[in-house]
């Protein structure tokens, strides 16, 4: 039996579409009927236009065979603080429930004209900064947070309701929500991929990514904005593993991890231990040790001077947790000590790239454990941050298991602007990692 | 005779309104009068709607006294690549010629919010990025350039239009602009004031600041932003100059200095000490000798990241010279050469914070010399580029003159977030810097 179509990955809808056993409109309303049926358990959408969609999908069929563009079929999902320039930005905020339609984000732009059809706009916490969810429900158990900022992007696309979600990170809301909901999760090098556009929170921090079930696909969205390493990556098919050299990366805070991360940690090891490839056991150099300190002392500062807009402009229509994250280092921290975290931060990032050239690729925990039991919390970032201060190259590959039979991931880290080595490392181990967490969906 | 109201800067004509010699309708119509009168000549305007301005204005006039905010009656151009909710944004770009209004910039609207006016948007180069003028006239010698790409601001400022004008520099744009059109330029030490909403061109880079007739209205600006000193800076009023320590410092690149410049130089110094002051002639260590090269790296690398989009999208729209520019340094550079220079600017930043921290200022060449007689360039930054780099906090200082009368400043630089400090500094030795050259307008 042929599957369902909503539960292809965006480059096999694509093989089908060009080969013509379906149109893109067909399949934009399988992905609509999807949402239908699932949507009001999930709540993974904030905007979301069926009769625009199905426009944006015939407009997609009419282009002639040799004028298709890479992406063609592509279908995605935008978290809501990335423009659109026909669905309007909420941000989850108050302020901007009314707002008018606003030019494309650079990266939703650079998608359309690469033939992708945008479905709707994705639920994200107020402006992707406060830590309580937008109602998105993690789609494996209601009961428990789908993490967050990048909440619908990830849920949605969990619960094949569309095959990419685009998400923003600052300290974790791509690699968490990616963990909790058993998908891929790719945070590329910053600034590899412009955030133009996008709510600016912290402009040192913040990075666009993608969220999808296959790791091919993140493979084609970064082809489209030129994400090319200096060497020469693996070609494009996997990578040979026996005789690879990787790292299990314990971080600092390492005491925190829960059963489930710390099991996939230990698995994924043995893995590609059982794989052939030689695996290191590391921690870091105490050089690292503050490394979550020197970026939280980055982000509360930037953020302080961002949203001094909405803290003068629209105070009363900010939520308490936005106040006092807007609020940032305020109060009795100095400017001082923030340039000195700014600068050691940036004096770390090439001692990483050092000793991340030395593996295919670190492995590091992408959350404190699988997704909490909670109505309003997404989850705790403390493993995240490090490789958004870092500029890395991050990737969570779903596919282990913990509490709950919830998915738990790991994450694969390389060196700045190692981003297509990368990704052709988690399509080489993602298989192996694999875990029937996320089949298990009635998809 | 009282002076014209067109000629008083924004802090004078506030003080006025406020004491009830005129409305801010009246001042406001004063400044509109200037531009009939004069604009046809200068070309400072992209869009200026003179009904919407009194409308403005007379909604101003409507708060009561008590509730008007520290800008009240400042009135301000806005460079055209910085968003604005009542004006089309417009880069200087084919492409966004018939734009719609898009959300106010995060600085702009913080200066509503404090009371300011905005006047309508000012000339800039193709999308702040090229050297080619945007027809905008030198208003002390049409023939000469008026710098570039805050070309419309400073010309607008330096010819009694606007009382302020807003710009962005990623290299040189605020700085250049203000020595040739003999006005000041402030660049705040880097993301002190955010630049969201304005066009991104290089992010590690990309500053926002303003250009005024007078420090005190730049310290007034600076207020709503919270831009705080660690340090308690110097009383509202003047700095004691006897005593202080400046620093002359001839960067690299000074062997290309004109004889302008090379006597803005001496003369600063020169003044300095005859004030009182000590006054040492330095160079900077060898660290630096490349540091205008690193800048180039970094811009190079980031403009092509996020001009990939127009790449992309819109190509035939852009300039041969834009199209230059966003190239970047793809063909033969690679990102592991833009990362060693990325890092090795951040690591001079510390650096050059010691060193600062030693003087009541450095002083630094503003432009190689007078405006250039050209009908399109908007001259050379190389100048400018090391304090966009290093993120420090500079100020064009007006009040020399060199070849055919022409205006020419000299920079005060300190280390970053010192720019309470460094507002004071200018707003002591601009008066003893003062020049006829700014007066010589028939105003």
């Amino acid at each position: 039996m042929a599957k369902a179509l909503h539960t292809l990955c965006a480059s096999e809808a694509q093989e089908c579409i060009l080969r013509g056993d379906f149109t893109v409109e067909a399949y934009a309303q399988a992905l609509l009927d999807r949402v239908a049926a699932r949507d009001s358990e999930v709540h993974a959408w904030a905007t979301l236009d069926p009769i625009h969609v199905l426009e944006q999908a015939r407009r997609l069929d009419r282009i002639p065979k040799g004028q298709r563009g890479p992406l063609h079929g592509f279908v995605i999902g935008v978290k809501d603080v990335i423009n659109t320039k026909d669905f309007p930005t909420k941000h989850n905020s108050p302020l901007h429930q009314d707002d008018p339609t606003l030019m494309d984000a650079t990266s939703v732009a650079i998608l359309r004209a690469n033939g992708a059809l945008i479905m709707g706009k994705t639920r994200t916490t107020e402006y992707a900064v406060v830590a309580v969810t937008p109602g998105t429900k993690n789609p494996h158990d209601p009961s428990r947070s789908p993490g967050g900022s990048s909440s619908g992007s990830a849920a949605a696309v969990a619960d094949y309701q569309v095959p990419i979600g685009l998400g923003t990170q600052t300290i974790g809301s791509i690699m968490r929500p990616s963990s909790f909901n058993g998908v891929y999760g790719f945070k590329p090098t910053w600034n590899s991929i412009s955030s133009e556009g996008q709510k600016v929170t912290s402009p040192t921090l913040d990075t666009f990514g993608f969220m999808t079930r296959e790791p091919r696909d993140l493979r084609k969205l970064s082809d489209v904005f030129g994400l090319k390493d200096d060497d020469e990556a693996p070609r494009r098919g996997e990578m040979i593993i026996p005789g690879q050299k990787f790292a299990i990366l314990r971080p600092p805070m390492w005491k925190n991890a829960g059963p489930g991360t710390v099991a996939a940690m230990e698995r994924a090891g043995q893995i590609l231990r059982d794989a052939g490839a030689m695996v290191d056991e590391i921690t870091l150099p105490s050089d690292f040790d503050n490394v979550l300190e020197l970026q939280t002392d980055v982000l509360r500062h930037e953020i302080q001077v961002v949203f001094h807009r909405e803290s003068t402009c629209a105070r009363d229509t900010m939520s308490r947790e936005l106040v006092a994250a807007a609020a940032g280092i305020q109060g009795g921290t100095l400017r001082r000590t923030f340039l000195r975290s700014f600068d050691a931060l940036a004096a770390l990032r090439g001692q990483m790239d050092g000793i991340a050239s030395g593996y295919a690729a670190i492995i590091a925990p992408s959350s404190v454990d699988v997704a909490p039991v909670t109505d309003t919390w997404t989850g705790d970032p403390q493993f995240n941050g490090m490789w958004t201060g870092l500029h890395t190259p991050a990737i969570n590959v779903p596919g282990f298991a913990g509490q709950g039979d919830m998915p738990v991931g790991v994450t694969l880290v390389s060196g700045r602007y190692r981003d297509e080595h990368l990704l052709q490392v988690a399509a080489s181990v993602g298989p192996l990692f694999t875990h029937l967490a996320i089949l298990n969906l009635v998809a």
